[in-house]
């Protein structure tokens, strides 16, 4: 066992859904059969995972009799138990059956949107029953193409209504899920609502109980929209709404591709190791990719080690980034503190304001100063090609 | 005078940055002579155009003397006195400078961070002087190329303070402005902090006074990172933050255009006109554009004339959509509501909940249904081509 | 009959796929039923269509027997023949079955590559015994995520000797097809090879017989890359090479989306019309494109109308465009003509070179001058809009 | 000196526009003062630079009286030989001037084309004083944003025709110059012709003497439509047309940032050094990037240095990676070669395509067989963060 494998500590998750997919895609048809959600517990458990997510169909088949339903979760239960894994994320399917073909919760059809209220209420249920404590909403079908349907605005109104109400349902029930909202610019949709991480955290503020909602950023989907993914997770953090996050890879601006983690943006990728263990960020580090589908099923386990594995040699280098004097002295020369100026900004007084707009100011030696960004920034790249 | 014929009812604004934009941009010199912000306003002024807004430094130079500062706002009164026009908004040229080279308010450098809170307040003082009632923050350089300068995540928490500073300042001198952040994803900076609509909303809810912070959505800013403009309008006006709005146009996912309104994308830019008419919306049409390079003064007054037209076109067919009974037609099929179920989920009750979770749907009939968007939008096609 | 319903002589085709499309997506499952090719056929035919496509799939399943295939194209022809429907075009599936799914021509095990060739001869025997004149290759698997798998270089031979042995094939049977490549940037590969319109007739250019092989651009793809398609048509219509052309709508730098004709860039879809219209190109005019998926069979009829409808109007238009006065002197004045001066830099000659060398330009002169583009471009607006 | 520092061996070479970049952008004032090219020249040298180019206006202010030009090319060429650096290639500055403002050679006015070729003439004879063997086209401002203007084709006739005249110069006055043509999608202007890499590659086609003419491809141009960078430059080596590199870096579909190299993309990086090393090409590898405006004259070495030591990093990596034994078995396994079968399809053969027609293939087994990339792409990852 080497410094860069994986133990329960690390809080490594995966999703039913990412090493049991099956590798079909809009032009190509399944390449690797489907795996059984026990089978798939066991073998995570072996490379060191702490636990693993599922949407409710990603378990029990949407069309499942209450009997099946208790057979497999019973299975799937057992080898949770077997191998110590946990279960810390539910969330539910609501874009894969052609019901859901325009919109769960936005839906234009008020049936479609009680019947999606119907299924995450259940999806809710099993989650809780298997230990889950994080709730994630993606919306994947909640957009349009069509805007002539003339329901933009409308469908914010009834998203807010449909997660008030089912954070309702989580008090009620007393299973005191912390809910996660999960963006994403578009595909399946041509344009999604809500479409990334800031405009769930400005959504969030609109409903009644917002200290019960976060965010679950993507890296993937911050991505597709050219956003820088470490900046999203800043202003989560900020905002004190990281609740979960998806890590994955992905080239800006294209079809989303769930590649493996680091796979792609190895610099976003170490800022965003670095803003996770920085934060004190104490919840899943979630893997929502899969395997290309190129490969079998041993490809999808080196898929899932790989994931694993580039996080720890980023984390590794976190450490070190902290650790390195000529780093360190870069930055101790590009940020100028001034504690009497800042004490004057940080809270507003009409004496501090008038000193501060008379005050002189050297305006062109500030703009002449250089601030050794780009040997702080090779700096960084010898780090991460390893070459300190 | 015709139908497109602008009038000052109808809120026209442009910037003063806008018409007198050089045709400077990175690879050319410029190709047209400053205009005179006076002879800017009185030629506005003859266009039909309701108001003028202005960086300070649209107006007076960073380097005048007080004198001369007087002497141009003089001049530039008295055309506003002479035309009628108003100034609805002002705001702060945060970025031109040297000195701003690395952010303003998230600037590394304290120093920085309060030469730009005493410009702001200076800015502040020459608005409310000739009577701007909005005040727009447009961070243009509040962002990184190096994350590795460590200051993502204090950036936000500086960013904030001066908000919060600023408007403080602006209750105790009486100003009272609404504040409205424009959002942007990148460009000059390789990535904009709060790079979106839904990032500012996010941001106000943690300021200390967010009913005084909107935002200010630009039509290229959102199609910059390949996001839904009326959505994000759309957004806005949910959370009652539509504060003010920049219009012009911009290709997908490339370098920032600022196109004549309606230019590229008349779709969007119709459904951008279509809240902006439903939702009572009753501040300023401002267009934060200017003409192609290729073009002198002639070709600048075209270009704010067609953007004009372009808007009351495009009103006048939000009008006809909503009085074309084929699109209502079509509109009330699609739309299916059911009193019954949509107040049992407007507000949980345990029973409610209860009822909806054993309730019976026909999962498959409606997935089947077809809900005949292609229609719908060919005949929006159909509306915007002309040929209905 | 209206002036916007299509006809045979407007050479209006679809592909089999496209109104067969069951609207399934990398989230959700089909919505609608399959369609039977021949039913396909006499409704196509309803609506005023020339001609029909397909993929050897599309028709004849991967894995049916000599004897069904017999049936299904003898049913097809029986349809063909009732209808007047002709099949200038066909193509081969070399995407959807997993054997592909590292690429085909161009994958790196040579059994793969084997099959393709075969699997592409037999459908080239199906295509001419049903009359089509062209053939069209999507590499749609040709690509990569992982170019540590070191065949870049190699694909590009590899693609290049399957084309030189099919061009041969073809003249071998007498079948004197006239091939037309499809290139598209990304989805389903990472990184497809030859990306554009431009890097296939790059790549012609290397090719045994040139002659014998052009392009077949698509709007969708192009846009997907953030390029102009009407540009990329001009270079193929330039260098003789535009052979089939595939008509759809897309926003850009997104997931491949397929959508009706004119349904998001009415004005590319224009200049696109007009290119055709203008250039005298007198092939197929081909609709790529799909119902969306919230779309009944209804819908996908009202899918294909609007494609050719949309067409019609834009063709209109685009003669209008040329018989408008106010245009044509904007365009009389934008272009300056200087006979001496173009027949000196048409061909070179050593006096001519010289001369031109101690010419004396105006430059300030030439810059300064406007070029009145911004009102040529707002009267295209409003001949689009249809205000003019 | 470590392995990492560069000697002109390397044959690194930069242009005077890059060092001397002042910092200015479409927001903001130059931060830096200009830089004197002799001055450049020498500190190049200093840090192991192999050469040097320019734009004719990099070096002679387009308005120099004759003895101005004489002078400072004379104190160019001092400095030249005192420090060893050469000039291999030279192009013409055909997009600062407001004359360009709607391109050069692709003008709509004949009188600017015409200045446009007097202009590249003049450039190419002091390129060839300076003992340049390689011209550069990189047509700035060939292209539009209102394509109302219909010269899309007209201009890549003029385009052609220029560059057949300046061939034909360049044979006449004996300079032999090799030409390579730069793309770039778009910015500044809206859309630029011949947008990429591949679109050079079929232009070339087209021209008189295609043997003198291939391409300069850069990395932040192809990266700016979402192109795979490596997948160009392979398309360009296989064409036998890569005459030239511009090395730099970028995010994907974003305005053009020109960042150094290695900075973003290490991954596309690293296949970019492994193609040139690989290839044996032998020219120049030209860094065409600039520091970034937060810099001063320090920061501006600091970047030249970094864009030479991440190549040399990367050079190393690229040598490891075809020594590494895991890596070069996981090769193994994936390329499948059949010496047989591959000859059957080099060639056609009528008794070849008899026999691969009627031949037997394992489609299931094919389609099954797990191809290794997962593993693969992870170990080159390893390699890439230094820990293997």
């Amino acid at each position: 066992m080497t410094r860069f494998d994986p133990t329960p500590a690390d809080k490594f998750t995966f999703g039913l859904w990412t090493v049991g997919s099956v590798g079909r895609d809009p032009f190509g048809e399944p390449t690797r059969p489907p795996l059984d959600p026990a089978y798939s517990v066991r073998k995570l458990a072996e490379l060191g995972v702490w636990g693993v997510n599922f949407h409710d169909n990603d378990l029990v088949p949407i069309d499942a009799t209450a009997a099946e339903r208790d057979r497999i979760v019973r299975a799937f239960r057992a080898a949770l138990e077997e191998t110590g894994l946990v279960v810390p994320m539910a969330t539910t399917n609501l874009f894969t059956d052609p019901v859901f073909k325009d919109g769960a919760f936005t839906s234009a059809d008020a049936r479609v949107r009680a019947y999606a209220l119907q299924k995450t209420m259940r999806a809710m249920d099993l989650g809780a029953e298997l230990g889950a404590r994080t709730y994630v909403f993606w919306g994947g079908r909640e957009g349009s193409e069509v805007d002539a349907g003339m329901k933009t605005v409308d469908s914010l109104a009834r998203f807010r209504e449909a997660l008030n109400f089912l954070a309702e349902y989580s008090e009620d029930q007393g299973y005191g899920y912390r809910f996660a909202l999960e963006p994403k610019p578009n595909e399946p949709r041509g344009d999604l609502y809500l479409p990334n991480v800031g405009a769930m955290l400005g959504f969030i503020a609109t409903l009644e109980h917002p200290e019960r909602f976060g965010v679950n950023p993507e890296f993937a989907h911050e991505t597709m929209a050219g956003l820088s993914f470490p900046h999203a997770v800043a202003q989560a953090i900020d905002a004190g709404k990281l609740f979960h996050i998806d890590l994955n890879d992905q080239k800006m601006n294209r079809f989303d591709q769930d590649l493996r983690f680091g796979a792609e943006n190895p610099k976003a990728a170490f800022f965003t190791v670095k803003l996770l263990e920085d934060s004190g960020y104490d919840g899943p580090r979630h893997f929502d990719a899969h395997a290309l589908r190129t490969e079998d099923e041993e490809g999808v386990w080196a898929f899932a080690r790989g994931c694993m594995r580039t996080y720890l040699i980023l984390r590794e280098k976190a450490r070190q980034f902290d650790q390195d004097s000529e780093i360190q002295a870069c930055l101790q020369a590009y940020h100028v503190r001034d504690e009497a100026l800042e004490a004057q900004m940080r809270r507003y007084s009409p004496e501090g304001a008038r000193a501060l707009k008379e005050r002189a100011f050297d305006r062109a030696g500030l703009g002449a100063r250089g601030l050794g960004l780009e040997q702080l920034d090779q700096l960084l790249i010898d780090l991460l090609l390893g070459v300190r």
